[in-house]
């Protein structure tokens, strides 16, 4: 069982005198091929978001303005990790419980997949999330 | 030759009540696998950016916070158009020469591409990048 449920990949800084500059691809941090990206932004005061877990999706959060709050849970263990700019990217595997807490107003947080939208890849409910964990 | 210089390409908007989800994926807008992506933000006042075009790599740049205004320029003909967050994503095809300019201090722009870091594929001299649209 790994330490900590929130893997962070880093990203290549390539900061200067301009400004900031980060990246992430294949054979430097990034461990699929992106099939879909999203935004999450202007989040309403007092919204969360996410409660549901991946069978097979596999995706990489970055907080690239403002912060949110992540909330893990695999099952067993709950953790929760703040996220911001320049910390790096959250690696969500398959079957991890995640909830978005706390944006602050200005928070955008971009999300990579490596796969297109399919709601039979999702489980919305957390006992049934549990139960799925402790049966396989 | 295309009537314009700027293809942007549609998000999905999935906004709702709980703030804004903007989606590009396979099969709806986005064109490549993605391999690499990147992100401009904290801009110092005053700075301009790229004065590049690529050999091969595509490129679709979003920008997800604040504005900028990106020129283009074929070889031929220039074109100037600012980015906001909500307009969908600038489609950046080979031997397009770009700059961005007029960063907002809060602007934080996306780029997604379609291949990892390669300087071969870079035209950095504004004249040889002429040379080569017209003689090809």
């Amino acid at each position: 069982m790994a330490d900590t449920l929130a893997t962070i990949l880093p990203f290549i800084d390539r900061s200067d005198a301009r400004g900031g500059l980060s990246i992430i691809e294949e054979g430097a941090g990034l461990p699929f091929r992106v099939r879909r990206a999203y935004w999450v932004y202007g989040t309403s005061p007092g919204v969360s978001r996410g409660f549901h877990a991946h069978r097979q999706l596999q995706q990489i959060c970055f907080c690239v303005a403002g912060s949110v709050r992540m909330e893990l849970f695999d099952g067993r263990r709950e953790e929760s990790v703040q996220l911001k700019p320049g910390m790096g990217g959250l690696m969500l595997p398959p079957m991890l419980w995640h909830e978005m807490h706390d944006f602050s107003a200005d928070c955008v947080l971009t999300v990579l997949a490596d796969a297109e939208y399919d709601e039979s890849d999702y489980i919305r409910d957390r006992d049934q999330f549990i139960r799925h964990v402790h049966s396989s």
